[in-house]
């Protein structure tokens, strides 16, 4: 019956099994820390909300690709492919009058029918944050930096961003008169890199030949050393007034993040677009060596809370791939932060004593000592090499005898060696005992 | 535009604002933490998987209530309804091999399209334990205990406990000669409480008079007094030899339960059935007063994992229903765990600042203390008074004399009172403060 694909996880899903799901939460618990350090707070929205919402403002590709149905009420509905439309929805409504700036947080699992790929799933998980009402380019830069202190925080030390401003391309776009449809088609087809059909689809659109010239140019305004980058990209759309602006502000943002002591390998592209069309300023992702996709994607969108109902607020956002920060790891082979951990098997030697066994397993757990009670009704030897095998470091032998003068027997697993211990000293005496095995992740506080 | 059905949440679906938010991540922290205390690793399972698997043994009332859609690829999908089949699934086939006992955990979302009522909805989050391997009643003492234990960690004094066995009627109808099909028939009545419709259903299904006589004794055999009703209940089924076996067989476990020092309330019920077709042993639900859902439920399922092509393999688990533990919290005001906590606001007097700002904001966080930095330009005042009504503890000024001098100007908020400060002194000065405001949850370890 296994053989049956029923029984397979569907293709572009995944189970995450117990060394990875431990590595998938760390990442989680990390940038929940991460999001009470910088004042952001926690929302949680639903996975599943109407198509329309999802569908708004997500761009073509996204829409095409969402999992969406029709449910037993009839509703249109799909399963939320990124979260900033329900923050949006909640934005510009639950949250109205909350008075700006506003901060949230939320992780969680998001869905696309893309075709599975390296890094790339069906179902994947992000950690977002959001930073609602300032339209200043201090807020750009602590969303940068938050991006930065996550990835540090989970032990990287090796890592690039590449930052950009879609107001240089769209500034351009506009200034020449193409219509925001037709800028948003051009923004997708140099996200894909379809460079030559941007540029003729531009050209159809009534974009004039210096308007080419400067594309062309600015896809090629790219590279490490920021500031003299930015020096090229404002030369080459001098005549383009609203470009310029974005240059300028893409310039202030960088240099506060710098000038606050943050270090990171940067690569700057004029020309950069990313998939989204909501974003209306200064746009980045982080990378790793080895993993060609982004490990987080952010920028601004000013617009976007508007178009759901909202104010006019402008705002900006991060969305932390949590999945792939999970790879990054393994990849890297990124020592995530551990602490030695004892883990205790508890062995009663009859059926009378099990109920004391389970008694003794509770008083460990109070002392937050993981400790299991053998439920197999297995002989002392078989329980003990059970317990080997699982890289056990004490088990608790209970026995009639010992635990007539209040006492048990207390083996180190790796040493091999016993002792009988009190009762009442039992968690002390394990605690006590250096623990023999290096622990998987424990929670950070 | 907000007043379109579209940019509000589908119905029974939710959003959770922060202080509810918090309280749900709370909760799993607390199931997840004791997952580690008792020795059940953690694994994730997709949200979405082949309608086959989850439809095969969920019972009738769950298949037909559950998301279910075509996907792009033209595949029967669905949104997972519970989460004892991919367990189920994860144990026939990746895990097939590893030693048992297995215990696994796992936390999330699940979806059901019931008619939305109190405590009820539609995406609801469960935290998951599955011991799997064991037929020994010391197992199901386990799972019960866990349950105990999670309920009182999370701060509840007042709750009780519904526990049964399926066995009990099971080993009757199976003595009657009546099939399986018809038993679930007749077992998703009872615990809709049509019992008249289940009686004469078991009589059409070939029910003897003294089988029906049993049956309606059986369901008025319930009470706190565990071991008098078990009693009581054993001399109505005495003809029936494997529902005495399970009487015996619940009777142990609580005895174990008892024996181990847990004590809680218990109301027995000799005819108590839960929905789902996949139980075979003891039964259980736990509930606090005011609320009428069970906040937890579970039993022992020892023919599933066979049904999904495993071997044969005892098992069981229990669901934790983690909003409807946030339901009971809010409902029974009971007090969450939390620590004073500081929160930070840094405000430059002036543009120029702005990067010192961050930059201090960076080392209050290296230093754990969760800081936000001034990101709308507002003037001092205006960003104090903002800072007031957030419930700021601190407020760090950043002016050019003081930082002339190594310095800032520290407030604190609640006493109106400021000092200047060294600024390598800053975390060291705030940490000492008494913070001011009561904070909020905070991770448990």
């Amino acid at each position: 019956m296994i053989e049956l694909p029923e029984f397979r996880t569907l293709r572009g899903m995944r189970d995450f099994l117990p060394e990875d799901a431990e590595k998938m939460r760390y990442v989680e618990v990390v940038a929940r820390d991460l999001a009470r350090l910088y004042g952001y707070e926690e929302v949680i929205t639903p996975v599943v909300e109407h198509y329309n919402l999802l569908a708004a403002k997500s761009g073509e590709e996204i829409r095409e690709r969402m999992y969406a149905f029709t449910d037993m009420g009839g509703r249109r509905v799909a399963l939320r492919p990124e979260f900033t439309a329900s923050i949006a929805r909640l934005v510009a409504t639950k949250l109205r009058h909350e008075p700006k700036p506003m901060k949230l947080f939320c992780a969680g699992s998001l869905y696309r029918y893309d075709e599975p790929q390296y890094g790339r799933f069906r179902e994947f998980w992000q950690a977002n944050y959001e930073l609602i009402g300032s339209k200043k380019p201090e807020a750009d830069a602590e969303v940068i930096t938050l991006t930065y202190d996550l990835i540090e925080r989970l032990g990287f030390r090796n890592y690039w961003f590449k930052i950009g401003h879609v107001g240089i391309l769209r500034g351009i776009l506009a200034q020449e008169g193409i219509a925001e449809e037709q800028q948003n088609t051009i923004m997708q087809l140099l996200d894909k890199k379809r460079l030559d059909e941007a540029l003729t689809f531009t050209q159809e659109s009534g974009g004039s030949q210096s308007c080419i010239a400067a594309l062309k140019k600015l896809l090629k305004t790219r590279g490490k050393d920021v500031f003299q980058v930015l020096k090229e990209a404002k030369r080459v759309v001098e005549n383009y007034e609203s470009a310029v602006a974005a240059v300028d502000n893409l310039q202030e943002i960088l240099e506060l993040t710098r000038e606050s002591g943050v270090k990171f390998e940067t690569l700057i592209e004029a020309g950069f677009a990313r998939g989204l069309e909501y974003y209306t300023g200064m746009i980045f992702e982080s990378y790793v060596p080895g993993i060609e996709i982004a490990l987080a994607g952010g920028g601004r969108y000013d617009k976007l809370i508007e178009l759901f109902g909202g104010e006019q607020t402008p705002a900006l956002g991060v969305a932390q791939g949590i999945d792939r920060l999970v790879l990054a790891i393994k990849k890297q082979r990124v020592l995530l932060k551990t602490a030695e951990k004892n883990k205790v098997m508890i062995i009663p030697v009859s059926e009378e004593l099990r109920s004391k066994a389970l008694e003794l397993s509770l008083k460990l757990r109070k002392a937050k000592i993981p400790a299991e009670v053998e439920v197999m009704g297995r002989t002392i030897s078989k329980a003990l090499s059970d317990a080997d095998r699982r890289e056990v470091t004490h088990s608790v032998i209970v026995g009639p005898e010992e635990l007539g003068e209040g006492k048990v027997v207390l083996r180190e697993m790796k040493k091999r060696k016993q002792r009988t211990v009190e009762i009442e000293n039992l968690a002390k005496e394990i605690l006590g005992d250096a623990s023999a095995f290096p622990s998987s992740i424990q929670g950070v506080t």
